[in-house]
C-alpha cells in the first residue's frame, strides 16, 4: 500500500509513479488545513465546538456498484455521494473524507484524471475536502472506499431508531428511478417500457449520480425522529428502521413519489412496482416525523428545492411494515431488500 | 453494498444472509457507545475535550499485502494494526475504526469467524472498537479497508514534517524482518540463509503480524520533532520525511537495529542489506528527535519494553538522505522505496 502522504510535486524526478499520481490528481482535493496538503499521511481535525463527529464508510466496486464503462467522472462523484447521503440522513454536515483506492494494473491517467476531476467537483460542491488516503494495486476490479466524516450538534445525530407510533413515514425525492435505470442499462427488453430517450437518460442518470440530501440535513435533525438513507430498497430499509425502533408501519403504494419516466414505465408494466420499491441505489432519505413537525419539515425542504412526501404511518407492532395497494390490501414481495449476498 | 447497520440478532429469520453475518461476527466488536451496537449505520463520536481527531485509512488486499493461505485471524489483526501503526507515529491514541470488507463469493463462515476473532482480539488489546462499516461482494480478491480514528491533544499531531538539522534519526524495534519473512515465504532459495525453523518463523511472523507502537505514542508526541511509520522501507520513508521537512540525513548501516535471525541471514548473504533497508512492511516508527530529548524518549520507551535506536543525524541539505557503510561510504540502492506501482 502507499499512503497518500507525498513529499513533493508531480514533477519531481525522484518521486515514484504512485507519488506522482497522488500529487497530480489528489493533492488539489486536500483543501482542509488538517490534511496538510497531503504532506503527511494522516489528517488532524479540530472538532467544531459542541459537535459530535459522525463517521461512515461505503465502498463502490466495479461490476457491482458501477459498470466498468461508466464515465470515471461519475464514478468519482458516486463514490463520494453514497457517503454524503448517509451523513445527510444522520443530520450531519460533511467535514471531509478519506479515500482508499484499489486499482487494477491497466488503470492509468486516462481514467484517473476524469475520476479525480469528478471527485474534486463534488468535494467542492458539498464542502467535503479530501483528508488523505491510500492507493493500492489489485488483481480485481476497481474498488473505491470512502470514509466520510461529518459534524452534528452533540448528541443530535439522527438515529435509525427512534420512530414512534403516530409518526409519519416520509421520503425525499422520488423512489425507484435508479433501479429502473440499472435495468435499462442491463436489459434490452426494457425497450418495451415505451420510454423516450430523454426519459431513459433521466432514469440512468439517477443510477449513475445519486443526489445526496445534504441541503436538508439540519432540517431532518430538527424535525425527524429517525432516519436512514435508502440504499438497499425502500421496503427493506423501512423494515430495518422499524425493527430497530420497535415499531411497524403501513405505507401506501399510491403515495410513493415517482418520477415521470417511472410512471410511464409502470403504466406499461405494472409488475415493475416491485423493482421500484425494493431495488437499490435510491439514496433518498427515509424518515419518521412526528405529526406536529410535518409541515415545518415539508415547507423547509421545499424552500430548498427538495420534495418530502408523506407515504405512510408508523404503528405499534412487531411484524414487518406493510405496503398497501389502492384498495388497502398488502402487497407481497419475493425479495424485500436488495443484497449482494 | 450493505451498511453494517443491522436491526437484529443473527437468529432472526427475516434477516438477510449479509445481516446475519454482520450480527454474528461484527456486532461483538462494536463496543463504543457511539457505534450504537451497529443498530445504526453511522457512528457518532464525542471528541475527547481539548483533542483533535486523527484520521487515517489503509487497505490490505489478498495477493498484494497478504497471501490467500494466511491464517484469517492474522489477516484481521494485520488489517487493524497497519492503521494503528500510523496512529502511533502521529502520537495519537486509538478511538475506534470503520471497516469496509469486499469479499469474493467463496468466502464464508469458515474464513469470517477466525477473521472476526482476530480483529476482535486486537480491537480489545489496543482499545480500538468497531464503529461500523460496509460489506460487499467482489469478483476480485479479499480487500479489507480500515479507517482508523485517534485522539491527540489539540494541535499536537506529530507531523511527518518538522525534522531539524541536528535532530537524531531514530527507529523503534528492528528493521527488515518483515521483508525477509516475505522472501522466505516466496523463495525456496532462502534456505541458503542457513536459518533454523525458529528463526524462519520469527521473520515470517513479523510479516504476518506487525507490532504497532501504540504504547509509546504519547512519548513520541512529547519528544519527537517529526515521525512516520515505516511501511514502504526505511530508506524510502526516511527520504519522504526529509523532503517534507526540507532537510537531509545520514544514517549508519551499522547502527540500524536488526533481529538475531536477520543478522544470521545477512552474515550468510550480505546483499540482503538492500532488502532490509528498502523492503516494506516494517511498521516501526521512524522519527527525528532533538538531541536534548533523546535520553528521555529512549528511557521512557525502554520502560515500556520498546527499543528506540539512534541510527543517524538530520542535516541541512536537499539531496536525499545517505546510508553510510562501516567506512563512511554511502550505499546505493536500485530501488530505495517499496511501491506496488
Amino acid at each position: 500500500m502507499s499512503d497518500m502522504g507525498v513529499p513533493l510535486g508531480e514533477d519531481d524526478a525522484s518521486a515514484s509513479g504512485e507519488d506522482r499520481l497522488i500529487a497530480r490528481y489528489f493533492r488539489p482535493l486536500a483543501k482542509h488545513p488538517g490534511a496538510f496538503a497531503l504532506l503527511d499521511d494522516a489528517a488532524a481535525i479540530t472538532p467544531p465546538p459542541g459537535c459530535d463527529i459522525v463517521l461512515k464508510t461505503d465502498s463502490i466496486i466495479g461490476g457491482i456498484h458501477f459498470l466498468p464503462r461508466d464515465p470515471p467522472q461519475l464514478i468519482g462523484k458516486k463514490a463520494l455521494r453514497v457517503n454524503l447521503s448517509d451523513l445527510a440522513a444522520k443530520a450531519a454536515r460533511p467535514i471531509g473524507f478519506l479515500l482508499a483506492l484499489a486499482l487494477p494494473e491497466e488503470i492509468g491517467d486516462e481514467w484517473l484524471a476524469p475520476f479525480a476531476q469528478g471527485l474534486a467537483a463534488d468535494a467542492e460542491l458539498f464542502g467535503c475536502p479530501l483528508f488523505g488516503g491510500d492507493t493500492d494495486r489489485t488483481t480485481g476490479p476497481i474498488a473505491i472506499t470512502i470514509a466520510a466524516t461529518g459534524a452534528v450538534p452533540h448528541d443530535k445525530m439522527l438515529r435509525r431508531f427512534g420512530a414512534q407510533p403516530g409518526d409519519r413515514v416520509v421520503v425525499t425525492g422520488t423512489v425507484g428511478d435508479a433501479a429502473l435505470g440499472l435495468l435499462l442499462r442491463r436489459d434490452a427488453e426494457a425497450a418495451r417500457w415505451g420510454l423516450g430517450q430523454g426519459q431513459r437518460d433521466e432514469l440512468e442518470a439517477r443510477y449513475l449520480l445519486p443526489q445526496p440530501r445534504c441541503a436538508i440535513a439540519d432540517l431532518l435533525g430538527r424535525y425527524a425522529s429517525a432516519a436512514m438513507d435508502v440504499s438497499d430498497g425502500l421496503v427493506g430499509d423501512l423494515t430495518k428502521l422499524c425493527r430497530v425502533s420497535g415499531v411497524t408501519a403501513d405505507i401506501e403504494v399510491g403515495r410513493v413519489p415517482l418520477s415521470q419516466p417511472a410512471r410511464v414505465a409502470l403504466a406499461r408494466d405494472p409488475a415493475l412496482i416491485e423493482t421500484v420499491l425494493t431495488g437499490g441505489d435510491d439514496y433518498e432519505v427515509l424518515a419518521s416525523v412526528p405529526r406536529a413537525n410535518m409541515e415545518a419539515l415539508r415547507d423547509g425542504a421545499a424552500a430548498r428545492g427538495i420534495p418530502v412526501t408523506e407515504i405512510g404511518l408508523v404503528l405499534t407492532g412487531s411484524a414487518g411494515p406493510r405496503v398497501l395497494d389502492q384498495s388497502g390490501r398488502p402487497l407481497a414481495f419475493a425479495r424485500p431488500t436488495f443484497s449482494h449476498f
